[in-house]
Formats: structure tokens, sequence, C-alpha cells
């Protein structure tokens, strides 16, 4: 099997599900409880709290540990908007946000906020004076994806923050969830408020994630009903699943730091073995705006679908889109705002790398890409 | 250990965790991909639908996997009032409801909705005369906690739907929580709109959970972006958990089925050895009114925390409240509620069994609960 799909999610590390088995059976008290076992499954989730907090540079009140990327994200954005609206009710994020923001969004505008999205240009980066000149004194939240998670682009973090950083009423909210462990980010060097990272996208327990959220900042909570993470979201905690988060979290990091270049490499390599591909069209920004995993091209033409599927019978995984909205027959949102019309969005491809996968694997998915596409086209004359 | 504290949390079966371990290995595709490994876990997870489904006696279309009973509760409360409030803004619940409806209750209020909270008797029950008399035109949501997850109280369900039923602008929710395979719900002879079940009560994953939507309910999404659910809660799917989830479900209504009576006799038994304990004053209602699994009772005078530290030494586990409030110093709001006074409500205990419960279990708890009270008045004489 070669999974080029580590984008839509991973595998789960083998330590994590072990740990995950281990944490289910000896710590099932509920964290809550006055009695020992609570205590015992407190101090355990207390424990994974704070390695989350030192892997991500914050301290342990910091971090809210929620289901996944998508209620981290809503959480950020609905929970300040619907907290905040009385210091004002304008919002500012990207066109080429990941669904569970740009959703979020729709709704709030419909709640009676207003919203400008920014554009970005042909390789998906907003402009800073676009932001600069959208930006008013009644904007309470500016809303960006780090890496996008079809093209790849990384926006500049630290510069949208010391920009947002002047305007005290506007928290400043990252999508974290494909850059963590590959494309890495200060949160205090950006002035980051809230960041959202997502379990499943680095190995970990699928139905975790975390949302950070800077110490002093209330949120509309979307859970009430306990006080559970610091009162911003209620619920009994998912100890087993917090504990293979944090194991898989250590364990993502320790390989970037270890093989950093490594996915780069691949990168390159596929892209330069791409171009051997006829009709191949590359999507993906080039070199400091694009992130190390992630490679968008286009088949003019030829339906992705197909070769998702043909190459799928050769046990090669790779997607069209967002896995989120792959589902939709709409030509890619992101690609059509990064203005590389109907033809190109509609047609195409992501491969997204782990640190697991080789050069090997690379030669061997070019060569059946090589083999579908000649086939494809040989049916299509 | 003797755990009687399984209104709180309950241990996963092995069997679950295994199930848990081993779709995380073979199934760890993202549903929404269109390659083979996603179809499979999208088929997977179809199939985990279908047979919670057919447990709960309703359609596939009608079941939406959440992230546990708090965020069922949030998802199907706030999700109503906000998507129905042209219809209306007046909302129906209880004053004994679980912290996860009452304070999703309180924050609509402070969105302009207007709430009647019902008052209990002494059981913890509901008076429908007032039920009645309380629905207005404008009502667009009625929610009731089944089986009262301190007291055990079981409100008349059937009843209360039935009058529901007569305003066909209000959907009837049910927080089936702690009822679920200990007492039996029939969804459709209820008319339940909305229906609440959480896995960790059930010997099931963390985490995981199950909101019943009718089918052709719209709600105000907590979470947007993906038409995962039936466009009702977007997010990667948890396919390990919703696995886990089935198969515990599975497997405790099983058990139901076949020893039906076991939670009866343990509890008759547990409240007829509870008389030898002095100075006890039992709180539960009893007959009719009592769940199997939940024996409320107050020893004034002593502190409960001091009690439930005592018997955590000798690994026997029971609870003060509920395990979401249970670090709040107040009083329990359900036990004050019932009308059972401060001091009761003050030093309220709560033993909750599971079908792994035992006569055995029972004899050597009350022993030892006896021991701990006289030590106590000892000291305090």
């Amino acid at each position: 099997m070669i999974y080029f799909d580590n984008s839509a999610t991973t595998k789960p590390y083998k330590e994590v599900i072990e740990t995950y088995q281990k944490v289910s059976e000896a710590f099932f008290g509920n964290p809550s409880s006055l009695h020992t076992l609570g205590k015992e499954a407190e101090k355990l989730l207390d424990q994974g709290r704070d390695q989350i907090a030192k892997l991500l540079q914050a301290n342990k009140k910091e971090i809210v540990f929620t289901s996944g990327g998508t209620e981290g994200n809503n959480l950020a954005i609905k929970g300040t908007a619907l907290q905040h609206q009385s210091r004002g009710k304008h919002l500012i994020t990207t066109k080429i946000e990941h669904a569970s923001n740009y959703e979020a969004f729709q709704q709030l505008e419909n709640l009676g906020f207003e919203v400008t999205y920014l554009d970005v240009d042909q390789f998906g980066i907003i402009s800073l004076e676009q932001l600069k000149s959208s930006l008013r004194e009644d904007t309470i939240l500016v809303s960006v994806i780090h890496v996008n998670n079809e093209l790849g682009s990384i926006q500049p973090i630290k510069e949208i923050g010391d920009i947002v950083k002047k305007y005290p009423k506007a928290y400043f909210h990252v999508d974290h969830v494909q850059g963590i462990s590959k494309v890495p980010l200060s949160l205090q060097h950006c002035h980051i408020d809230l960041c959202t990272i997502s379990g499943h996208k680095f190995h970990g327990p699928k139905g975790t994630g975390v949302l950070y959220v800077r110490e002093g900042i209330k949120l509309f909570s979307l859970f009430t009903g306990g006080v559970q993470e610091h009162n911003l979201r209620a619920g009994t905690e998912n100890i087993p699943g917090v504990i293979g988060l944090a194991k898989a979290l250590r364990m993502s990091m320790e390989k970037y730091v270890q093989n950093k270049s490594h996915l780069e490499q691949l990168r390159d390599y596929f892209i330069k073995s791409l171009n051997e591909v006829e009709g191949v069209i590359l999507n993906s920004p080039i070199k400091e705006a694009a992130a190390p995993h992630i490679v968008n091209f286009s088949l003019p033409t030829l339906k992705p679908e197909v070769i998702i599927q043909s190459l799928g019978e050769q046990q090669m995984y790779v997607s069209t889109k967002s896995a989120c909205s792959s589902k939709l027959a709409e030509p890619s949102r992101v690609l059509m705002e990064a203005g590389l019309g109907e033809e190109r969005a509609q047609s195409a491809i992501r491969a997204s790398f782990s640190y697991h996968n080789t050069i090997e694997e690379v030669d061997a998915f070019i060569s059946a890409l090589k083999k579908t596409v000649l086939q494809l086209k040989e049916v299509m004359r």
C-alpha cells in the first residue's frame, strides 16, 4: 500500500493505539469524580495536558481538549463572535479556509455578523495590505489557515500576527491542523490567541483535538454543562484519546526534529518526477510558500475520480480536494479562489505525505500514474 | 475493587477496546475520501450506524454521531432553539436536568429565549398538569431527562410525549443518557423527536455518543464544515469510537434482555441493607418511578467527601452528586429542587450499578459503610 493521503487522515501509530488501550482499561474513572479512581484519571489527564502544553510552548491552562479540528475551528470562531459581539460584529478570514472555518463564518453572517473574506494570489497567499485595509475598530476576530489543506500554501502568520496585534479588540485564530509537526509555528512569537490542531492528522486517535486558547480569553461555549476544560468545553473527558493524542504529538514532533528535510525531499522528488507525466500542471506553490507534505496538481481533461479509483485498485491512495468536501460535485473552492480556473480546479489531485513515506513509494506511484494517464487517454481517443 | 459509580462512567468492555483497536488499524481511512480505503471506512461506518439504528428502532438517517452526552444535549437544545426561533422563542424543561441541559437553557435565556423550568415533587417527578399549562403556541421545545442522574427518578416520558404531540411546533427532546439499556424507551411510541445517549455510560468508549434526530428535523449545527452526519454535525468521523459504541450498545441491551431483574435485585437488596446503617435517609424514589441502577441516600451531619475518600481507600467507589458537578461546593441542585432540604442535599451519596455488580459486593460495601460511619461519628463526638 502506498498512502499519500495524509492530509485527509493518517494511520495511527501502533504506540498510540496501545496507549489508548492501556489507558481505557487502567484509567477508566471519571476525572470529575471525587474518589481515587477519579483522581488517578484526573492526574493522568493533567499530565497529558502538561505534556501537550510543553510541546506547544504554552501554559496548560491554555489547552482545551476537543473532539477534533472541526470542533476547534467552530469553537474558536463562533465562541469568539458570540461572546464578544458587544465589542463589534466585524470578522476577517480568507477565501481559502477549510470548510469548518468557512461555513462557521457563513453561519455567523446569517446571525448578523459582517465578514471580510481576504483574496489570495495564485499561490494561495493573502495580501498583507488587504488585511491592513480591512481591519477596523469593530473587528473582533481574524482567522487564517496556516497551511492550506489543498494547495499546501503557507500564510505569513508572523506578519499577520504583528498586524492584528495593533488591534487589541481583535483576536487572532490560526487553523494549524495541517501545519502542526510539519511547519512549526510559535504561538507566542506570532501573537496567536487561538490555535486549532487535530489528532488524526498526525497519527493520533480520531475524535481528538486541541484548541489553544490564550489565558484570559473568554469564549461562548458550544457545550455547556460542566467545568471541564477551564469552563470552555463541558463533557466527560476522553482520557484515552487525550493521552493517545499527547503521544502522537510527541512522536510526530520528534520526527520533525530528527528528519526535518525528509518531507521536503519527498516533495521535491515527487514534483520533479511528476514532470514526466503527460499533461500535468502543478497547482501547489513552490519554495518558501509551500508546505513540505502537500503537492496539488491537475490533469486537465481527465476525471480525477477515475484516476483515484484506478490508483486505488493498485493500493495507491491520493485524493481530489479536502476530504470533508470531496463528495461535493463542485470544483475546488480553494483552487477557484486562487484563480487557477475551472478546468484545473475540476481536475485537481492532492498527494500528501507523512514521515513514513519513501522515495521508492514516489517512484512506484509516479510509474503507476503514468500508466493510468496513458490508458485513460487511450480510452478517450 | 467494588465500583458502584456507573452513572459517572463505566469501565469499557474488553471486547469494545479490542474492536476499537482493530478498527483503528484496519479502517483508518477517512470515510469522506473517494478511494478504496475511504470507501471501506465509509461502509463500516454505515454498518455501525445501521446496527445502532436497529437497536434504537430508528432509521439510520436519524442517527447522528457525537462526542458524547454533553454534545448531544447541547446540539439538541441549542440546535432546535437557534434554528427554529422564528416559530417562537419559548422553551420548556425541568428543574432537575443534568447540567449539560440546564446550562444550555440558561445560555439561551441570555440570548433572549424564555424558558419555563418545571417543578418536581419529592420523588423528582414533574407534574403533567404544570406541563400542560406551560405549553404555548410559541413553545418550540420541551426537553426532559428520562432517568435523573442523581436520584434515579423516571419521568413519565410517554405521557409527556402524548401532551407535546398536540403542539406541532414543539419538538420533544429526551436526555436518555442514564436510561439507555437500563430503562427502555420507545422513541416512536413516546413521540420523541430528539434523544441523547452517551457511549461511556454503558461500557462504550469515552468521547462517543448518539443524538437521535427524527427524520426531517433541521438543527442549527454547532459544528459546520462538512456534510458528515446528514449535514447536522461536521467533522471527520471517529469510526473506531462509533464501532466500539455499537458493540457496547448491543452487549448492554443484550444484558438487559437476559438479566433484566438483576439491577432491581441489587437495588432492592442495597436499600434493604442500607437500613442497617445508622442515620441513613433514602433520597431516591421507590417502585415504578425509580431506576433500577441508582440509589441516592444521605447521611446528615457527615461530610460525603470524607465517606467517599474513606471507602475509596478500601477500593470501593461511589459518588456525591453528578460527576460533572461534583467539584462545585453547593448542595445538589437536583435534591434541593426535589424539596429534600439543604442538609440532605449537602450530604447525599449516590451508588450506581451495572450488570456486573453482585449481591456479595453490596454486602461488602454496606459492611464497610457501616464501619466508616461509626468511625466518623466517633471522631465527631
